[in-house]
């Protein structure tokens, strides 16, 4: 079951945003988006086995988080206006402590990396770390940035965790997430 | 210089359809876009060195050929509306047999598979082909399919390519893409 987690800095975490403006007023929720078409669309079928967290730090705050299941996933098509869409409806719905399900396989709460990091064994995926295509053994979850480093607050809290890397080059975190799903596939179950 | 050429079998070969419906009213162009990015994006940077086809065969015709270059490209942001805006512009120039620009890096010309094929010693990719890990040489021009598959027609006219396979798993085009490009990286120039 692997598991993807990407911080969006500047993604808005209410609803007051147009589909036609991610990049901009939704604080980068393009990026978010696409993440969620890389992390589930296989050709004519989706990973059912993975599950994908959304970590929205922009504006008005506070933190929240949106998990998307894909052995639960309706709905979803692999244009960005599609994820977006259902991140907006999950960002419309009122959220608590604990996942509501805002459409079929999508839920939100309330809360950020912090809870995150206390539910999962995360590895991070970073240029500086261990080649996946050589580690003896890959982890079930991974947590990405968006287009922004991790800030020095996120730093402190992920330091200790175990890094890998894709490849010589640095890619943006939906195509890491495909070239990290490759190496999974190959390796099988 | 990787060149990819990917086939919209049911893309607009006109500009009238609109950003808000590349799936629908536009025949999937929502799929090239994704191509256009997975080609030349890296993190805060774009690869100049690859060049990347789009074969428009929808509605109304004739087919036309956009070509992106990464050399020259400029005014191209991750999102697909990016891409799109780039596509529709594109096709709202008169087109010739030649190539013609319309926005920096981004031209057009009438015609579609045939000449393209004639113009580079493309290999298809596809679940059947050689694996690009183990090939001991990769070729330098790439044909895929959007989200069909190839008609008879096209299939009579690359039957002889050689054929790469990426994984063990059938992915989309842009994904697809991004694993190949990785193998590259890789290998190096």
């Amino acid at each position: 079951m692997p598991v993807f987690a990407v911080i969006g800095h500047r993604a808005r975490t209410d609803g007051h945003w147009s589909l036609n403006d991610m990049p901009g007023g939704a604080g980068r929720m393009d990026v978010l988006c696409r993440v969620v078409n890389t992390s589930f669309f296989l050709s004519h079928d989706l990973r059912r086995d993975v599950v994908c967290y959304l970590v929205l730090r922009g504006e008005p705050g506070p933190e929240k988080t949106i998990r998307f299941q894909g052995d639960r996933l309706r709905h979803l098509n692999p244009d960005e206006r599609s994820a977006g869409s259902l991140i907006k409806k999950a960002l419309e719905l009122e959220a608590g402590p604990e996942f509501r399900e805002s459409t079929k396989g999508v839920s939100v709460r309330v809360g950020g990396l912090v809870r995150l990091l206390g539910e999962h064994s995360f590895a991070l995926l970073d240029e500086q770390g261990e080649d996946i295509r050589v580690a003896e053994r890959l982890p079930d979850a991974f947590l990405l940035s968006d287009h922004l480093n991790l800030d020095e607050e996120e730093l402190a809290l992920v330091g200790d965790l175990p890094c890998f890397s894709v490849g010589p080059r640095s890619l943006h975190a939906d195509h890491t997430i495909t070239v990290l799903l490759n190496e999974l596939d190959r390796r099988g179950p």
